[in-house]
């Protein structure tokens, strides 16, 4: 199985991803929101790029059981029902919901996989469930892509790809060809004693905390809290039909 | 001092390299081979980004004493003089000479760094005289821009990187802050057993042994071989004037 990881949004063209599985990893936060809203009973999430995009859908869903969330610079946006903090999505706020979400980094790495065969949403809270789900799968080829931070690397992001790939390495009989981005995040993977120091220490982390989010810091850095596995096709991702293991 | 690394060409752009020291690592094997012509006499080094660059740079510098190297693909380019390995690039050929050098990834970051006050060239050959050249020069910032290969972190130049964000932390006074790409090339060179192995093992490394480039690996991989800090200024890196410790 070929195996690449690729370090921030934009790395991966959309040409690269057409066709392909696709794992997208944003640990702070879009992934780690995602995950807990399918798990909280969303009804379906609509990840869009632009504030513009969310903005113009919403009417075209009717306001009746739909929510629009998302950041920018960490901060919920004027006239959105709920932020980026995983915690805000509570099975009260989001359960029968349709979510559309709009976020820096995360929802951008989803929509620019629009021709990906299909999207697996990542994070440390479902990684193992993602690995498994990866390894049953027995795809050709799986592109991580790591969303980053501001047009950079992102560490947390990048240790969980590590992670991500030696649960695979360990789990799957199939031989993983891998790149050298991959073989990087694992061995540093490897190398990283604890998950929530990574994400407290991470530039990303550092800001949320000063914005006031320490509380998603432990939250996001939870390994294996649930076995949920969001999968995006053609630009949704369906709740009730998320891979449970 | 602030120390933000990149993981590949293209991901520090002009603009921000403009007025700051750059540090540009292409272990395999632009670095490597311009320290090591520095090192065996080279009178000086004008790295450009394309092959047109340099053929018509050559004419207006007469061929006398002038020489024409570098790669694509790996293999030297057609009507050339030197291809780019450093083993080439001995006393006997480039003493008293100047070089043209065009290369995949190497020349094309160091050309576009060219409004940055000064570009270090790194690699594992001169790793603690960058270290101490940068401790002492005390400079505000610096960019650590790890060129990567076919568009894509190469763990052989983000290892690289990391050991000298070590090297330096442990010899300098100042407090370093660096970003996520430094903190991981840190932990992640920290974690790394074998230098060799990193350099034989890449995608890299690998591709450039099914050349017949093998003796470039083991040399590239040589650690503090030589004390020369080639600096390029205004698209020249001068040899004489080269710092040697």
């Amino acid at each position: 199985m070929e195996l690449s990881l690729y370090t921030k949004v934009g790395e991966l063209s959309e040409a690269q991803a057409k066709g392909k599985l696709v794992v997208v990893i944003d640990v702070l936060r879009a992934s780690s929101t995602i995950v807990t809203a399918v798990e909280n009973g969303v009804e379906r999430i609509i990840p869009v790029a632009t504030v513009e995009d969310a903005k113009r859908l919403q009417p075209t869903l009717g306001r009746k059981d739909v929510l629009i969330g998302g950041e920018r610079e960490g901060r919920k946006i004027e006239g959105f029902d709920l932020g980026n903090s995983p915690l805000e999505y509570t099975p009260e706020a989001v359960t029968g919901k349709t979510l559309i979400l709009s976020t820096s980094n995360g929802t951008v790495a989803i929509a620019g996989c629009a021709g990906a065969k299909e999207t697996v949403i990542a994070s440390f809270l479902n990684l193992s469930a993602v690995a498994a789900y990866l390894v049953s799968a027995r795809p050709k080829g799986v592109a991580v892509l790591c969303a980053g931070n501001l047009g950079q690397l992102a560490i947390e992001d990048f240790v969980c790809g590590g992670l991500l790939v030696d649960r695979m390495d360990r789990t799957t009989r199939a031989r993983l060809v891998t790149n050298d981005g991959a073989a990087a995040a694992r061995a540093l993977a490897a190398a990283v004693p604890d998950i929530g120091e990574v994400v407290r220490s991470s530039s990303h982390g550092r800001k949320l905390a000063e914005l006031g989010f320490s509380a998603d810091l432990d939250f996001c850095a939870a390994l294996d809290r649930y076995a949920t596995v969001p999968v995006a096709v053609d630009g949704r991702i369906a709740g009730r039909e998320a891979v449970r293991r």
